[in-house]
């Protein structure tokens, strides 16, 4: 099987753990088989894998999530990078193209496309499976799968199928409904549109040439900013005649606010916290070093990062969006390619930060124009380069680098550091990069 | 007048605010006139000082309040430390026998002694004044306030009087009754107790030496800790006649719990904190640098600083000591004599710490056996001594010192130093103290 995961999402509705550079995704809240916290998107991956080993999945994505995907899945997976955000289908076009000109995916071969962030039953892959065999041989250009809708949620657009079998044609697409709607439609047997389609590679070339011109990957990744922000529902399926549907019954979650997040938690606690005998249906995730004590709390959501502190009825999370939006935050917390950083302390002059690199991983070698820095090791070994001269770094050891001075630190073991940022106006635009 | 302000309490009730280093006293929560936060003692201290510019006030407590104290009131009051924690008894005779010996206040002059914490209007005081003149000429050995009660609570203590005048002879004592029995008292016009008492010093001291042998005020200090532990109304109100009370019907608050501690915030909101138009009588008090959202909360209360996180109903507040009792948080912050510090970060074999010098004010020279520390200035000016050298200290200047090496540093301006600790099992226990 060849899919394609889309992994996109700005993160605002779970805040505090996710934000402008970590999505609901790489929130690692899960616990696998071992007991270990797994993200989503490390979930969905290991779900993948137990039923298909050879299956290849490619993540369609942008820039800012590279570093978290590759922190948390390494090379196991291809990744096509969105030059800048299209809507869905453009992206599914350029993640085909690149299936088919970089991985030699065959025209006749099917693609699932999925998103990533469905909490499911390893079942739901299952079905995955059986619509990618159904894309290859049968007749429809387009597969999806249908959800059994549990409730008439307005949530989620509707599809309605011909017939009530395990498999159908595809009548017609009914977009967000209001509950009323949403009840006749599931009377007359109508399935909710879980973004999952698929498709043999070459359909949607061919509709991908239609619509956009361009001769390869390289290419359409060059033209991207041009294409017209347009969904892949509203590109392909809406037009489509030769649409059929596999209907799937198991489980299925969109953790896409902390009302639904909360529910797919194993445990109501992560982190430190303590909850007392008053407190009911009440979830506490706790990012921080710090303790937090619920007392009769109830039917609530406290979730704590270095981002900040959200304690909200489950109901009225989901209204969580403007608020967010509103306080620019500045990022606190931030996963890279090469490790982590959290913001430890602010001042007027000065900002202090604590860096955790790791093994084999550096940072550019830059300089900054107006503050100068310190860097003091608590532990690890490492080598840094300041105004080119190499120097080994231990535990203990101190490096002043004044404005101007040239300076990067790559770690051999696990490196965690604590610099001191001190002048005016200390902003992250105030770096110069340079080759080492 | 004189008064005695008796500053206790081990802070657990008012967590995370309050700790085993800060006392509800010393939390900025209240609005001055000029818009300015201020403590519970600064409050009472300015009312005090509006209603009796000449009073002379000793405010009687334990070691570890004295920085704090000093760090709001500066010298304006006499400070009575408690060797260690007995009883009010033993407490209050210790800052009597201190106003004697030290202050040379003389046996036929009034005493009124008050908590440093109840959260009144300024008759409250006026009122005070009113008993220490009655203490001073009439017949009674004692003289109390008694709070007119609002509803029949099962918090105080009642004071029954044999009459319904304005001042009256006390009949007798009711310890903390149930509601019924309160309802009764309160119906034969009973008054709270609140804690304060008036007497002509001869008349404690003669109390003082009947129960405790001493001969003067060191020598009383040095045998505190062999006194027992008993409270002034058992050993002293219970057994004395000739008892007047003095009715008081101002507003009169205990601020002991979160639920009445909020009830006395002027603004909802202290520090970085968002409430959706959803909550309803919901208080945060925010010391941290990141924002708290709140959505839907109702009749809460969210607190937040450097040692943890409450979020609590507000009638669920007032459990909270066995909570705080179990978790032995490290603290992490801390108001000094010299300023404060804030830990930032908390590793296995480091420490990150933020430390705040007020001006004029330095550290011990002191080093440690066990731990290397690093010192990054931030901000402000001062003077370091390093194993005997004295240099001057400025933004941006680091120094080293390893395990072993002699450090201080004082503060010409408001010196900020981020201190990195390295080394295994980091301590309190581990310095060493060096004259200068």
């Amino acid at each position: 099987m060849n899919i394609i995961l889309l992994s996109g999402g700005s993160g605002q509705r779970l805040w505090p753990l996710s934000n402008g550079v970590r999505s609901k995704q790489f929130i690692r809240i899960f616990r696998n088989e071992d007991g270990e916290l797994e993200s989503m998107l490390a979930r969905v991956y290991r779900q993948i894998i137990s039923v298909d080993g050879e299956v290849g999945v490619t993540i369609a994505t942008s820039k800012k999530q590279v570093s978290s995907i590759k922190n948390q899945l390494g090379d196991r997976v291809n990744i096509c990078v969105e030059p800048c955000r299209r809507d869905t289908f453009p992206a599914i076009c350029l993640a085909a193209v690149c299936l088919h000109d970089e991985q030699g995916v065959k025209e006749d071969e099917a693609v699932v496309v999925c998103p990533v962030d469905p909490y499911v039953e390893d079942s739901y892959f299952e079905a995955l499976k059986e619509l990618s065999r159904m894309a290859e041989t049968g007749n429809a250009n387009l597969s999806l799968l249908g959800i059994e809708p549990t409730y008439p949620s307005e949530k989620y657009g509707y599809i309605i199928p011909v017939s009530g079998d395990r498999v159908s044609r595809v009548d017609t697409f009914k977009e967000k409904p209001d509950v009323a709607a949403a009840e006749k439609y599931i009377a007359k047997g109508a399935l909710w549109n879980g973004g999952v389609f698929a498709f043999r590679l070459g359909y949607l070339l061919r509709r991908a040439h239609e619509v956009i011109p361009f001769t390869d990957y390289q290419d359409l990744s060059a033209r991207y900013e041009e294409l017209e922000k347009i969904s892949f529902d509203y590109a392909v399926a809406e037009r489509e005649k030769r649409i059929q549907v596999l209907r799937y019954n198991g489980g299925w979650k969109d953790l896409g606010t902390w009302n639904t997040f909360t529910e797919a938690m194993e445990e109501p606690v992560l982190g430190r916290a303590i909850l007392n005998e008053a407190c009911e249906n009440t979830n506490v995730v706790n990012e921080l070093n710090i303790p937090i004590l619920c007392m009769g709390c109830r039917n609530m959501v406290v979730a704590a990062s270095s981002d900040g502190i959200l304690v909200s009825d489950k109901e009225q999370s989901s209204y969580i969006k403007p608020f967010v939006e509103q306080m620019e935050q500045q990022v606190m917390y931030a996963e890279k390619s090469w490790g982590s950083f959290t913001v430890l302390d602010v001042q007027e002059d000065s900002l202090t930060i604590k860096i955790v690199l790791l093994p084999g991983h550096g940072l550019y070698y830059h300089s900054h124009d107006h503050r100068d820095e310190v860097w003091t090791v608590m532990s690890g070994r490492g080598r840094a380069v300041i105004d080119g001269i190499e120097r080994e770094v231990a535990p203990g050891d101190v490096i002043s680098m004044p404005a101007g001075c040239r300076h990067t630190v790559s770690a051999e073991t696990e490196l965690k550091i604590i610099e001191v940022q001190l002048g005016e106006n200390i902003t992250v635009e105030d770096k110069h990069k340079y080759p080492l």
